[in-house]
């Protein structure tokens, strides 16, 4: 029997003792979906007034960190990405030993060589919810935000918190987990989400300089609104994932100009057909976020050992665009359900994804 | 009293004899919503496929572009921008003297031009509604596509047809209607809505040429699939739109990538202060499209006689970023209601409105 407003799958872990730390809109959203599940959860902000606004949704705030954490099976850092490596540092030694431990920032390589540094890569699993808002604070929070979103997270050296935390996560959130190298989820990041913030700001403050900006606002529709979107993020919060990620972004942004510049040549020229050639193949790209097909596949691992397979296999499956949707524990060996992109209906390619497992249940 | 179905302001155009020629995602769209208003409306399509596609929607669709302009009092040319001024051509032979022509052009500098070129200026009032989507054809087009929508209209010399045809999509799609010159349309439309393409086109291009494609759209969230969404426009109508209006849309592109190099520029070098300057700039603009607030200012002119304080006026008021609410013509004067930006909330200055006008009734 499950509490109304739980599911069976949310039943697994209720009562689950569970900590966010740091309740803007990232965290507060985690707070509230993990308590409206049946967490005992606790959360600490650092911003007095946003420890009110959340005592006052209800949720258990105390005023300290260690106060919030102590005792706690897993802790969520959801503060801004610059206090990560000391917010991990202060979480690891106010918690137990065996707390799992993740995060929400938006590049993962630095806080997963700072959680190698501080020796906690038995219990630290970086992680990446690839959902947000241009808004800000708890007051922008809901308990429906992240439903349903990928959510990368990086398995390390030890797999059981990997596990553990992505059971959660799909049952809790019905999140579509994507596991991926910390390197490999930054530098996919660049482009699925750091380079557009630079594009969106770019058309927005260029708007700003043009010589009739009123009438271009009187004009937008949906072109400009999508594509200046981001550019309404709190300032502070979009530059800090931009320099947080410096180097891949200048990468991928120095392939977004390359193409840029292609079609303003063909533009220039009059080149019809260059410009339908690079648009075809622009629209297949971005057709496949809506129409992309996918097949499932099977694979398990021993529990116990050495894991490197497993963890091979799983970054295997979040760099051919797969996700997981299943993660079970039973008899000695894990049992991951992955979907993967059809052949053909790759990128480039058909994905390198693994063989089809044996079904061993 | 009015039918089921139709408002009291729709109500002035039961009736009226209509016309669309090409019936495609905007043209088929204007038509539904002409025909639930009550209007008597008549179609066409070059193509087959779209023809019976219409008549299976309840349709009145003839065979010859002729047979469905005869006899009409309005016509919308929505065919692709290339085939306008020849249509414009076709349609002007086949319609009665005083027949109003409008079209719904993404550029409309080229075919106001083949207006005055044909001796239309008199009948023919440029239009271009800023709404659309990134799918095509009558099956995607349905009545409310354009409800409420931004709706460009270029006021000629003459201005009887400006003025009837606004009141009548004030009063059947809820439109805004933004009185712009031809040129200062065009200029505004390319930082608008076909910069976006551009930007769109080479975020989602540069994907396919990524090292790592399929990741990229597994995590790809809220910011790639706004910033990539036009991309999947069908190619001929964003190389059209692009081609349409070259000069204005390479000389917008200019400012949007300087604004880009000096965003890379500050990341390349570290540089946070410059970053948030910038984004705080590129914010503010951005939060105008829903901030906005707006004031109302009323104006008279005589029907009869010189137009060009009139034309100067409506054009001034959109250039300003306003839009007309209202347009009564009694007792041998226009009376335009307009919606412009309050003092304040333009964007680099307080709009150049007229003064409020002394109200006349």
């Amino acid at each position: 029997m499950t509490d109304a407003g739980t599911t069976a799958a949310e039943a697994a872990y209720r009562g689950v003792r569970a900590a966010v730390v740091g309740t803007g809109l990232i965290g507060g959203s985690i707070l509230l979906r993990l308590r409206d599940a049946g967490l005992d959860v606790t959360g600490w902000d650092p911003d007095p007034t946003t420890r009110d606004q959340a005592r006052e949704r209800g949720v258990s705030i105390l005023e300290t960190v260690e106060a919030a954490v102590a005792g706690r099976e897993l802790v969520f850092l959801c503060g801004p990405l610059p206090t990560l490596p000391t917010a991990l540092s202060a979480v690891a030694a106010a918690s137990g030993p065996d707390c799992i431990l993740t995060d929400v920032g938006s590049t993962k390589a630095e806080v997963a060589a700072a959680a190698a540094r501080q020796g906690l890569l038995h219990r630290f699993v970086p992680g990446h919810p690839m959902a947000g808002a241009e808004l800000a604070g708890l007051t922008a929070a809901g308990p429906t935000l992240l439903d349903g979103a990928a959510w990368v997270l990086c398995p390390g050296p030890v797999t059981a918190p990997f596990r553990w935390l992505t059971g959660l996560l799909l049952a809790v959130f019905g999140a579509r987990v994507v596991p991926l190298a910390a390197a490999e989820h930054d530098r996919a990041a660049a482009l699925a989400s750091h380079v557009p913030h630079l594009l969106a700001g770019a058309l927005a403050g260029a708007t700003h300089r043009t010589a009739a900006p009123d009438a271009v606002l009187a004009l937008a529709a949906g072109s400009f609104r999508d594509g200046t979107r981001v550019a309404a993020t709190p300032a502070a919060r979009t530059v800090n994932l931009l320099l947080g990620n410096r180097e891949e972004v200048l990468r991928e942004l120095t392939g977004v100009r390359a193409y840029l510049d292609d079609l303003a040549a063909a533009l220039r020229t009059g080149d019809r057909e260059r410009l339908t050639a690079r648009y075809d193949e622009a629209g297949a790209v971005r057709r496949l976020l809506s129409d992309r097909a996918y097949t499932t596949r099977v694979r398990d691992f021993p529990v116990d050992g050495d894991h490197t397979g497993e963890v091979g296999w799983l970054r295997e499956t979040g760099a051919a665009g797969g996700y997981l949707g299943a993660c079970q524990v039973r008899e000695g060996r894990v049992r991951y359900t992955a979907r993967l992109p059809r052949a053909g209906s790759g990128v480039t390619r058909g994905p390198d994804g693994p063989a089809d497992a044996v079904d061993r249940r």
